[in-house]
């Protein structure tokens, strides 16, 4: 089966209570699709600028993407600066920079206007929007966003859900795209804006999937050491989509273990800055931390 | 199997953002007996003041628990009162009189200090050791605790730790013991005071269980409406050894369906003030509820 993401790639400076590490290679789809592409070939559609490193595109495809629908404009790649608190609860966006990502105005190249898998990775709704529409008959199609346009784009978000089958949040963007404090009711409520599935991602305590024919939830991955957790919910749809694009249906015995290889990506994304500790990872690492885990979880 | 729990009856004073309650029933004992009471018939060691309602005791009574090791003092039953936060994460203080509790002196009946099955509910750390002594052969012992003894009888406590063969503790009190902030790390230095297992638990976020054989994570039961959490900690240590002690064995097999058990008990004791959503419950009710969560989290 195809998987086609549509998202940012980026360089982030990135500032922890232990360390401050500048041009660290990130992004939403970056960090997407390094972990799907440990399940199969991944299609990525993105904008960099001429300050992007081949050797960055170059990782990309050792990993089984197709970056032949990155475009290359004129100016400098996307960037972001964050900081993490202590215990890692809360962050602040010191700086964005959008750069090129500013006008991008996504082209999906003919040959992936026919994935049926489809990742709407944390982008504007505008341009997911837009690459929503050349995608001609999507069999799956799961979408991602943030606070900032929950906040900023509402009514072009809330358009996007009624077009998408799932949507994954954390619970801060939960609660506010929803008002509800309660994880479950936001989630239910969640299910009313349009999508079938919810994805609710909590962290260091979790996710849980919800959908009429479904209810999974499942802890965190017992990490020791969280390095970094930068691009852990991106990493996580990874896992999820690569299991659920490789198995080619979405039945609810497959999106519950693509909930805990999505836990298992995301539990190497955090170990190190970046794409630091998934780079590399293959299948086989992946079943391995998957059975460990499945040990833990399964009663 | 025979199950004896020591700890407090009480009663409380509950400030939530909603409503301030009066004179609600509970102490570590109250909670843990009427959880535990709904798998076998339960042996409770506790004092009460003058002030006791009688039919607070037959309420026990109903529920299975063998009340002839409670102790009447003259004075008042212990009391606390204290007050939740919007959010529930955090609880104040606002007063405890330690009442007839401050010169308790466990006195185990004589046919009670054969018990397999031994719980040492939260209550100073003198106090659990007074009651430990007198329990001839006990085949499996759980210790709770709390802040306030891990603040001020450390040694006591420390000591005491080593008799046992299980510990639960919430993550800040885990984190308070042992210094370490991850909860993994705090699980494995809790191991390292001697206790063969221990449950770390997250409220909302759930439950694990490690020891040399077995190491389970489990997902709270999803509540919606939360109403009064005082309790729920004891009352998941009541669900969690009255499922134990009714199967007679301490197999992983047999701890990670009672780590289930305690949840869902829990999730009970949260719905309404005091013990008021425990009251009444059937092992029937409970396994519907487990059925109902093992739906949940069974990948």
């Amino acid at each position: 089966m195809s998987l086609l993401v549509i998202g940012t790639l980026a360089y982030d400076t990135i500032e922890t209570v232990h360390e401050k590490r500048p041009d660290v290679l990130g992004g939403s789809a970056m960090f997407f699709s390094v972990a799907a592409g440990a399940f199969l070939p991944v299609q990525l559609v993105a904008v960099v600028g001429r300050d992007f490193k081949p050797g960055d595109l170059a990782m990309l495809q050792r990993h089984g993407v197709d970056t032949s629908g990155v475009e290359h404009a004129d100016g400098r790649t996307f960037r972001w600066t964050g900081r993490y608190s202590a215990d890692w609860n809360s962050r602040q966006t010191i700086e964005t920079q959008l750069n090129v990502f500013e006008h991008f105005d996504p082209k999906i190249p003919p040959a992936m206007c026919a994935a049926k898998y489809l990742f709407l990775a944390n982008a504007s709704p505008v341009v997911q929007a837009k690459a929503l529409d050349q995608v001609t008959h999507p069999a799956f199609t799961v979408l991602d966003t943030m606070n900032l346009w929950i906040e900023m784009t509402r009514p072009e978000l809330l358009q996007l859900l009624r077009r998408v089958d799932a949507v994954v949040l954390n619970d801060e963007e939960a609660r506010m795209l929803t008002g509800e404090r309660n994880l479950m009711k936001a989630a239910g409520a969640v299910l009313g804006l349009g999508p079938r599935y919810v994805i609710l991602k909590k962290g260091e305590h979790g996710a849980f999937l919800m959908g009429s024919d479904v209810h999974f939830s499942l802890p965190a991955y017992p990490v020791s050491q969280v390095v970094d957790p930068t691009g852990a919910g991106d990493t996580f749809a990874g896992g999820f989509m690569g299991y659920v694009a490789s198995q080619g249906n979405i039945a609810p015995k497959t999106m519950r273990k693509a909930m805990l290889y999505g836990t298992v990506a995301a539990s190497y994304c955090v170990e190190d800055f970046g794409v630091g500790a998934l780079q590399g990872r293959t299948l086989r690492d992946f079943d391995g931390r998957y059975d460990e885990l499945l040990g833990i979880v399964t009663p």
